[in-house]
């Protein structure tokens, strides 16, 4: 795990989140992406070498719709920059965690992704990413 | 906001939860601290720029116990990192932010820190951190 790439925080409304996190953070929404896949809106924020990243749902099936009737607004996930995508995921298994998916998948801002179940982490959902252009 | 200093995680037991971090993080920690004041015992690990800072609850009045016994285990807190936290609190403030303390206070890892009122921060409790050897 290099850095924590970025914080996913899970909002109702990118509209109202925007400008509340520009005030907080005291920078600008730098990017915003709309990642089909997932059913989510995504904006970007950068805060020293960690990008936060407010998630909001399009579609009722997000995983994110689900969070939010569940538990509210608030932090979703960390997600950890690594180099080598699959060799960290074949070492996180051989360690006894639970993946979420079996082979990386396509992420917001050009990243191929993996996700471990919260249940192994201490409720804590864990993100690993790597930069495609790495490939 | 300079940088993410560090991300909070509530855990039930730090005997359990140290060897899973380090298993995860694939790093030692580095430091465990009791924090008498808050209640809690913290133990630190680095990823890049940020530390991962895990919290148990010492007490029943803990600030961790009351997190624990509503939301389990996960995310508490996303820490960052300021370099004149009374200027930042008062910055803040003025944008309509409602800190939980008026004055800096001692934080672990010899810190003056602030917390945020997670209902103006879309349910994301939020820490502010100045290092006391910067005054």
């Amino acid at each position: 795990m290099k850095k924590v790439e970025h914080i996913g925080i899970a909002v109702n409304n990118l509209e109202v989140s925007i400008p509340l996190f520009e005030k907080l953070l005291n920078t600008t929404c730098y990017k915003t992406e709309t990642v089909a896949s997932e059913g989510v809106n995504t904006a970007f924020f950068q805060t020293g070498e960690t990008k936060i990243e407010l998630l909001e749902a399009t579609i009722a099936e997000s995983p994110i719709t689900k969070f939010l009737e569940k538990k509210g607004e608030g932090m979703h996930h960390i997600a950890f920059d690594v180099e080598d995508i699959e060799a960290e995921m074949k070492r996180l298994q051989s360690e006894g965690f639970v993946l979420l998916n079996e082979k990386p998948k396509q992420g917001a801002d050009n990243k191929l992704v993996c996700f471990l179940h919260p249940k192994g982490t201490n409720g804590v959902l864990i993100e690993l990413c790597q930069e495609r252009s790495s490939l």
